[in-house]
């Protein structure tokens, strides 16, 4: 059998910790400091040669520090003579530049995906991607997870009553039917236009609310508009209380004072990404990822020793 | 014959001005900015089909930001059909990772130009490599611009008096002949030894300096130790006054406190590296690099058409 190693690097320090834990192996050691200059420097303090080694990083803010640490440490393994280079990225940054949209603009998703093959990347582990189509964008194994059960769970131990899923926007809705067949409750939907131009967008909810406890859920919460505005207006439709979920907590800019001022009783996320002191309100409830990437690291890596059997 | 245009991002906006002028074309009209959670946002606001385009862009501080920006900027021109993509980076960071001194390190120069041209460039132009073996890691053309006649130039003009020029190290000796000789000067190196092992190291001069003016050149100097160390001994060891020149000014941590308190009465340096405001003291000169980089890629524009005339 080949030797499983996790490598940390700087996004995501206590759930590389608690994987390699899970896992039952030390957490490899190697450190990312800069220079002078500010470029990064990574040092790999122990031997990787032959071993299938797990890379830990989400390429959260600082997005691009946190992309070239992943692109360095996978240049660097490979130069090692590392078996195989496996890219765990809880949370894939860029993920919104996905398409051109516009006349001339790039998509930085897809760029992404061609470098950290290009440094030499064998697999990628990732967690609910804002779009499915970027597996495409890749030629290695991507394997995504999904964190509507680890969510789903702490929902159901909470034991709400009269719960309704209410997706924030038309493209969520087959999430929340996932999380509302874990709950055994029902879906709404909100379904925001705009009348007329340049008047202001109405929030129409499709699927009743009126006297229920709703949980909003989406992918990502960056700046936080759409979901409180979704939560006041889930209050003035009648809903008794309002919750919310999502699996990247990217809450940027004025993220945290809306949410403070916002009718969400509860805000759950996971630690896909690590939020500064500052960002972690008493409204905000995080669960763990570990269990879930752990489990995936190691089928991954009983599959990779099975086909090394059979080579 | 296709038309030329250049573009800026974010690292030298007043270079790319220069350079826009000096050729006689408008610069292309883009806007680099960030959404609210740090991502890269690219606009390129005019078309650029079927155009050569010139992207002017060094990977200074932030380096892992400024690389970024050029690597959205050539996906974007790629996907907007642009004819050839050319990246001039006028400073190229992280070449002094260019080669595995130690066990296990990354090789980031390499790395660096693998996603350059994964992302898209046909041709790199660039300005003084710290190694001129990171040309060879490119499969493209790459273009490498020389800083000493500019900086000849200037000590030309200067007219100072019984000049040597000194290489601070063994590794700038040639840099300090072509200087040397475009000054009609003779030369001296410094010959740093550590005489045993937990002795400091000895700064030993090879050749004369007693009662002359000497010149200091690097193509970078970093946090200054090493030039201002070799100043002071240069004036211990007889010098009458030393001036200092790179083409780089990278100028990191205590680099500026170094230089006001050395013997250096002058460093010259090129705008390869924007100096902000608090690093631009009454010891640094700043030469242009505009003229030499116009030149190159009018020679390369009228390459291109060329080929185009014989396809
Ligand atoms: N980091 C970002 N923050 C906010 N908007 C973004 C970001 N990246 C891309 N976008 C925009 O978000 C839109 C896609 O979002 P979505 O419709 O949710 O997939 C695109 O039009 C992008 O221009
Ligand atoms: N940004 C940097 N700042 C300082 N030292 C660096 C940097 N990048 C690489 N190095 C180190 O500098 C050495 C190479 O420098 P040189 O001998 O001048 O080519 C290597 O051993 C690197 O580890």
């Amino acid at each position: 059998d080949r030797k499983l190693k996790v490598f940390s690097l700087s996004s995501n320090p206590e759930l590389a910790k608690e994987v390699a834990e899970h896992i039952g192996v030390p957490l490899g050691k190697s450190s990312v400091t800069s220079f002078s200059d500010g470029e990064i420097q990574i040092n790999i303090e122990e031997s990787i040669r032959g071993c299938d080694v797990y890379i830990i990083q989400s390429t959260s803010a600082p997005v691009n520090q946190h992309l070239m640490e992943l692109l360095i440490m996978v240049d660097a393994l490979k130069r090692a003579s590392a078996a195989t280079i496996n890219v765990v990225i809880p949370y894939y940054g860029y993920a919104r530049q996905d398409r051109k949209a516009r006349a001339r603009e790039p998509i930085t998703a897809k760029l992404v995906a061609d470098i950290i093959q290009e440094a030499g990347a064998d697999r990628v582990i990732t967690l609910d991607l804002h779009a499915p189509q970027i597996q495409g964008f890749f030629n290695i194994p991507v394997d995504q997870l999904v964190g509507v059960p680890i969510l789903g769970d702490y929902w159901s131990e909470k034991n709400l009553e009269d719960v309704v899923i209410v997706s924030p926007d038309h493209g969520g809705v087959s999430r929340a039917r996932q999380l509302a067949e874990r709950l055994k409750a029902p879906i709404a939907i909100i379904d925001k236009r705009r009348p007329r131009p340049n008047v202001s967008e109405v929030m129409n909810i499709v699927g009743k609310v009126d006297g229920k406890t709703a949980i909003l859920i989406d992918d990502m919460i960056d700046t936080a508009g759409t979901i409180s505005l979704a939560a006041n207006a889930l209050i003035e439709n009648g809903a008794k209380e309002v919750y919310a979920c999502c699996t990247h907590p990217v809450l940027s800019g004025p993220a945290i004072e809306r949410i403070n001022d916002s009718a969400i009783k509860e805000l759950v996320v996971t630690n896909s990404i690590v939020l500064p002191k500052e960002k972690q309100i008493d409204k905000v409830v995080t669960l763990s990822v570990a269990p879930l990437i752990s489990e995936a690291i190691i089928r991954v890596h009983e599959e990779l020793s099975v086909s090394v059997l059979f080579d």
